[in-house]
C-alpha cells in the first residue's frame, strides 16, 4: 500500500479536495459516465431508477468508482499487497536490465534505426491539437504506451523470416494454434495477479477476446445438426443486464445466426435457456457482476467477460473460476493492436467446439501477435516476480510495474474528470452528486450535446441505458485526455 | 526463360525422362490427386464424366499441371521475363546485403540468441521419421520455410513493446485498421507480378483470407434490415462449381447464417440470385477457372479467391481485374501463421461492408502481423526490382527469389510423384494416364486406404467430387514429402 501511495499521494490530495471530503473516491473503472440532463429540481428516488440500474449490482451499493477509492484504502490490501511487496524505490519508468543495458541498447537502436527506415508502422489516431476533435468514443488503450515506451527490450519481439510459418503450433493441444509459449505466459500471470483459476482450465487463443466471445456462443448453442437436417430449431437468447457493453447486441446478431440470438437485458428475461453475459467489471459503468439468471432446467449457461478484471482498474478480491473467462491483453496491457484474447475454458468438450470456431472463422490465430503477447505478458509478470538473478547489488533494477503505473494513471485521470465536472456545473457523475445534475437546459442526448462540443463519446443509448448518459473512454493518450478535460471544464 | 532452366533443367530432364516424353507436365499446381480405382476396364468416357469435370474449365482443355509444363516452355515467358530480367549468376538463397552483413549480421545473431533464450515459437507440425503418420491433408506450406531462412534479415521483423498498440492504423482509410505499409506492399507486389488490378481498388486485409471469404458473404448478402424488422428474407445462395475448396461450404454454414448459405455446385445452380465462389487456380484440382453463372437479374455476385494465382503455381497470363478478389501470405510467401489475407476490392460501399465485418468480428487484424507481411511482401518485391543501390559492384549480390524458389520445388515435386505413382502402379494422375489406373481390389474410399499407409489426405468427398480421389498437400517440408514418396513408391 505504501508503494502505491507513493504514486498516488499527491493525486488523491488533489481529488479528496475536490470532492468536499465527501468520501468518494479513487477511481479505477475503466470508463465514466457522465450526464447532463435538467436543471428542474428531480426527486432523489429518479436516480435510483435511473437505467444504469447502479442499486442492482450485487458487489455492493457504490459505483465502482467509489468502492475503488476505498480498495485504495483497505479493500485491495490483500492483493496489493501480494502485487507490491517488492516494490522497490526507483520508479518503474527508468529501468534499464543492468546486465544488457550496453550491448542491448546500441543493437536495439540499430535495429529500430533499421526498422524505422524501412517500414512505418502506424501510430494509431493522430496526435491531437487544442482545437482536435477528441475521440474518447472507443476505449483505445493508447494510454499505457508511456509505459511501454520505457520498458526497454523487456517487451521487444524479433520474428525472423522463417518463424512460425506453420499453420499449426501444438497439434496435441486442444487449442492446436495456441503458442504453447502464451499458454505459460498467460497461466503465470493469472498465477501472479491471482484474478482467475488456472488449474484445470484450457487455454483458448483469439483474434481479440471479441472472437472467443462469438466462439463462446457458438460452443453454448445447442447443436441442432444432430437432429435432421434443416432443423429449424430455435436460437438461444442472449441476454445481459443492462447497461452492457454495446458490442454484445451488434456482435451476436450481425450474422442473423440460427444458433443464438440476442435477447436484451438480462433483468427482463423470462426463460429458461439462454446464455448469460456478466461483464464484470463492467463495460460501461464499471459495476463488479454475478450473474443474475439462474436455470431450473440447465439449459442455462453463463460467459464471464473479465476483460477489465485486472488491479489497475478494481481490486483483485477473489480468484475467479468460472465455467468461461474472457481476457484481452487490449485491456490489460493495452496492446489492442496486437488483437489478441484468451479464454480460460474448464469443459473440454466446450473448448473444442470454441477452437471449432476459431478454426472455421480465421484458421487460428497470429502466431506473431501470440509470441509479442507472451512476451509482453511475461514482462508484467516479471515485474511483480522476484527472479532469481536479483541479488543485492541489482536490486535496484526494479523492473516495470505495468499495474501500479496503471493505478497510478486511473486515479489521476479520475480526479481530473471530477476536478472538471466540478468546474463545469452542468455534469454529474453518478452518485458523486447523489443524483441528476443541474444544466439550463434539458438535454436528452448528452453524446450529441458533446459532439457539438467536439468531444465524441458513446451514448448509454448503445448499452441499453438512457441517452442522458455517455460512456467516456478513460484510456487515451495524456494528450487527447487532457484535452478533453480542458473542454469539459469549460462548459457552462 | 534461361534464369528458370538454371533452376529446374536437371530436374525437367529426370521429369521428362520418368514421363515417357508424352508431353506432360511440369506442374505448378498446389496440390495433386491421386486416384486409385478399379482394375476393371472402364470406358474412356466414364473419366471425361468424372466429377472433378477437367473438361468445364474454361481455361483450356488441360489440366493445370499440363498447362504448367508448357508455360515454362512458351506460355509464360512474357510474365516471366518480367520477373526473371535481373536474374543474376549467383543462387538466389545465399543471398546477403552486402552494406549491411557485418554488422546487422552480429545484432542478428545476438538477437536470436536472445529472443530462443526467452521465447520459444512452436515449429509446427513435429519433425518426422520414415514412421510417422505423414500429413499431407491440410496444406501447410512448410516447403517455403526453407527459403525464408536463407534470406537473412531481409524478413525479420523487431516489434518493440510500445508499437501499434492502438486500435487504428489509418482512420482517413476505409479499411481504418489496415497498416498503410502493408497497403503499399500489397499494391507493389501485384504491380511487380502483374497477376492482379490494383488501382482504383480497396486493399483490405484480414486474419487470412478466410476471415474475408465470410466478410465477402456479408458484404453481398441483400440488406433486409432495411426491410421490416424480423425480416424472414431468404438467405443467398452461395455456390461454386465442383470440386470446389472443402472448407467453403463449412466455412460459410457454420454459423447458420439468415444471410447466406452453401447451396453446392454452381453447375447445378438454377436460381438467379446467387454469390459464386470462383477459385483460380482452383483448390483442389489447380484448374483456371472462370464464372460459370450469369445472373440475368443482375442479382448474381462473383467473389474471386486468387489464392494461387502466383508465378510459383501456374503462368501469370493475365491482370486479373474482378470485382472482388482475395489473396493470402500464406500461400503466396508461405507464411500461414501471420493469418494475413488481404481482398481487392471494387466497389467503396462493399469495401465498407467488408471492413463492417471485420470489426464486428475480431476488431480488426493483428498489427503485428501485418507489419511482418509487409515486409515479407517487401523482401519478395526486392527480388524482382532493381533498386538504385544496386551498381554494378553489388549486383552480384542477388536479392532471393521467391518465385524461383517456388518454381523449382513445385517443378522437383511433381516429378518426384509421377516417378512414385508410375513406381507404384495402382494410383494415376488424373489425365496422365488417360483414365482410371488398375488397381488389385475396389478402393471406393482412397484416402482411408492411404490412411491405412499412415498417410493423411483429403478425401475427394469434401471437395463435391468422388472419395476415389483424394487431394495431397504439395506444399509440405521436404522430409515429410520424401518419405511420403517413398511410401506411395513402394504401394503395390
Amino acid at each position: 500500500m505504501a508503494a502505491l501511495r507513493v504514486g498516488t499521494r499527491a493525486v488523491e490530495g488533489r481529488f479528496q479536495a475536490s470532492n468536499g471530503g465527501g468520501g468518494g473516491g479513487g477511481g479505477m473503472a475503466p470508463s465514466s459516465r457522465l450526464v447532463a440532463a435538467h436543471r428542474e429540481a428531480k426527486p432523489r428516488s429518479s436516480h435510483s431508477a435511473a437505467p444504469w440500474k447502479l442499486p442492482r449490482r450485487r458487489g455492493g451499493a457504490m459505483p465502482l468508482w467509489r468502492v475503488a477509492v476505498f480498495a485504495s484504502v483497505a479493500l485491495n490490501v490483500a492483493t496489493l499487497a501480494l502485487l507490491l511487496h517488492h516494490y522497490a524505490t526507483s520508479p518503474p519508468h527508468h529501468y534499464h536490465d543492468a546486465g544488457l543495458t550496453t550491448r542491448s541498447s546500441d543493437a536495439a537502436a540499430h535495429r529500430r534505426a533499421r526498422t524505422a527506415s524501412s517500414m512505418a508502422p502506424s501510430t494509431g489516431k493522430p496526435a491531437v491539437t487544442t482545437d482536435s476533435v477528441i475521440n474518447l468514443d472507443h476505449g483505445d488503450p493508447t494510454m499505457f504506451e508511456e509505459f511501454w515506451r520505457e520498458t526497454g527490450d523487456a517487451a521487444e519481439v524479433v520474428i525472423p523470416g522463417w518463424q512460425t510459418m506453420s499453420y499449426f503450433s501444438d497439434v496435441t493441444n486442444v487449442c492446436w494454434f495456441l503458442e504453447p509459449e502464451l499458454d505459460r505466459q498467460v497461466r503465470r500471470l493469472h498465477r501472479v495477479v491471482g484474478n482467475a483459476a488456472v488449474d484445470g482450465y484450457h487455454v483458448l487463443v483469439g483474434t481479440g477476446s471479441t472472437q472467443l466471445f462469438m466462439a463462446a456462443l457458438y460452443a453454448l448453442a445447442p447443436d441442432h445438426s444432430a437432429a435432421a437436417a434443416g432443423d429449424a430449431g430455435e436460437p438461444i437468447s442472449v441476454v445481459s443486464t443492462a447497461p452492457y457493453y454495446s458490442s454484445y447486441p451488434a456482435v451476436t446478431d450481425f450474422l442473423r445466426s440460427g444458433l443464438f440470438r440476442w435477447a436484451g437485458d438480462a433483468d427482463a428475461f423470462g426463460g429458461d435457456s439462454y446464455i448469460e453475459l456478466v461483464c464484470s467489471p463492467n463495460n460501461p459503468d464499471g459495476a463488479i457482476r454475478e450473474a443474475v439468471l439462474d436455470s431450473k432446467t440447465g439449459n442455462g449457461r453463463t460467459v464471464h467477460d473479465l476483460a477489465y478484471y485486472w488491479p489497475q482498474y478494481t481490486p483483485i478480491t477473489k480468484r475467479a473460476a468460472h465455467d468461461i473467462m474472457l481476457f484481452t491483453v487490449s485491456k490489460s496491457t493495452g496492446h489492442a493492436g496486437t488483437r489478441i484474447g484468451w479464454a480460460l475454458v474448464k469443459d473440454r468438450a466446450i473448448a473444442r467446439k470454441m477452437t471449432k470456431f476459431v478454426e472455421l472463422n480465421t484458421i487460428g490465430v497470429s502466431k506473431d501477435s501470440q509470441m509479442r503477447a507472451a512476451k509482453v505478458l511475461a514482462a508484467v509478470s516479471d515485474g511483480y516476480e522476484r527472479r532469481p538473478e536479483q541479488t543485492k547489488e541489482t536490486k535496484t533494477a526494479t523492473p516495470p510495474r505495468l499495474f501500479d503505473f496503471g493505478r497510478r494513471k486511473m486515479v489521476e485521470r479520475w480526479s481530473m474528470l471530477r476536478a472538471a465536472v466540478a468546474a463545469s456545473g452542468i455534469f454529474s457523475l453518478p452518485e458523486e452528486t447523489s443524483g441528476f445534475c443541474n444544466f439550463t437546459k434539458d438535454v436528452e442526448d448528452c453524446a450529441g450535446f458533446l459532439r457539438g462540443h467536439k468531444i465524441l463519446t458513446r451514448s448509454g443509448a448503445q448499452f441499453g441505458a438512457d441517452a442522458r448518459y455517455v460512456r467516456v473512454s478513460m484510456l487515451d493518450r495524456d494528450d487527447a485526455y487532457d484535452i478533453f478535460i480542458n473542454r469539459l471544464s469549460s462548459l457552462k
